[in-house]
């Protein structure tokens, strides 16, 4: 018997993929148990994504949007002082990494660090986002470095960010110590810091 | 047949357990394709270990393991000058995830990643192994920063050491690009040196 479209399904199997991938691993969740999780049917699963694979890009896109859109209304954008603002986007990551969203681990770091290998689609996927955060933080190292480090590789810098993120995401889990990110964070933020107070035209 | 008993069978499935994990996840891996990679029979495995999670256990032992031995003959602690000797040691890291043991990435931080939640055995193993790391770098920073910042605080970023080399592997693969490890390890030690340099008494 036909039931009804939920357009809600989509969505609750996406959020299904992303809690299961981080308790216990893409590679340990099964279609069943994403069914089972989402308490949908196997057929309304094979409806929306050809294979598990599939869905695992899916969940990327969606984790990804939600932080792109968490980001796109932050406060941070108003401040007028680029230092300031450079600052207030690290804090807002920091927040960021208390919420829902990256609550219980990174996606994006939990899937590149399992199926790097793997699965070349994914990897290619995680490596893009991770890309759109540094660069979306080199526009503001750029305005915050122009006047006092105008030679300072604020790309090597953005990268820096996202490594240290996802550094501090996985060994905060190890550790059960939420704490480990916002220390990490503040971290970087004074390493920013000690930087921009280094001498003009030093470009270590 | 009972066939004679080979002291390398089980540092072959060791290796194929980290092999395995590293490529595709400890998840995606069955004791079926551990041995299949190790050239051993089912019942050799279960010689060796109760469960697979037992397997991942005695892995990481190993792996750690190699990496305290190539720590433990390293030339840096020959070094006299405390800030040498710290600044010798994160070169060394740099080494060693150009070698063998690290190039493919690290078991500890695949697997505290991938069974943080479903492995609390893992968890824990992985976390010891991790807080090893930083209590032997902790006592360097210690002697390094013991004149010029008696009051920082070391084990924080003896700490910001593992989150930088676990969230620098943790890129390098996503972006297939090894050289993110180095650089980062190179500002981390730029951080360290312009802490040194930054006023004494300020416990920032």
């Amino acid at each position: 018997m036909a039931r009804p479209v939920d357009p809600r399904t989509r969505e609750k199997l996406l959020d299904a993929v992303k809690r299961l991938s981080l308790k216990r691993g893409f590679g340990g969740t099964t279609v069943d148990a994403i069914c089972e999780k989402a308490q949908v049917s196997k057929g309304s699963f094979f409806h929306y994504f050809g294979t598990k694979d599939e869905a695992a890009d899916a969940a990327l896109e969606r984790f990804a949007g939600a932080l792109r859109e968490a980001f796109a209304t932050a406060p941070f954008w108003k401040l007028e002082d680029p230092q300031q603002r450079l600052a207030g986007y690290v804090e807002f990551a920091a927040d960021v990494c208390r919420s829902s969203v990256l609550r219980d681990g990174c996606l994006v770091g939990a899937l590149a660090m399992e199926l790097s290998d793997a699965a070349p689609g994914v990897r290619k996927k995680c490596a893009a986002i991770f890309d759109g955060w540094a660069r979306s933080l080199k526009e503001l190292l750029d305005e915050a470095f122009a006047l006092q480090r105008p030679k300072a590789d604020t790309q090597a810098l953005a990268r820096l960010f996202v490594v240290t993120l996802e550094g501090a995401l996985l060994i905060a889990r190890a550790f059960r110590d939420p704490t480990v990110v916002d220390q990490s964070l503040q971290h970087y933020a004074r390493y920013l810091q000690l930087q921009l107070e280094a001498k003009k035209g030093d470009r270590r």
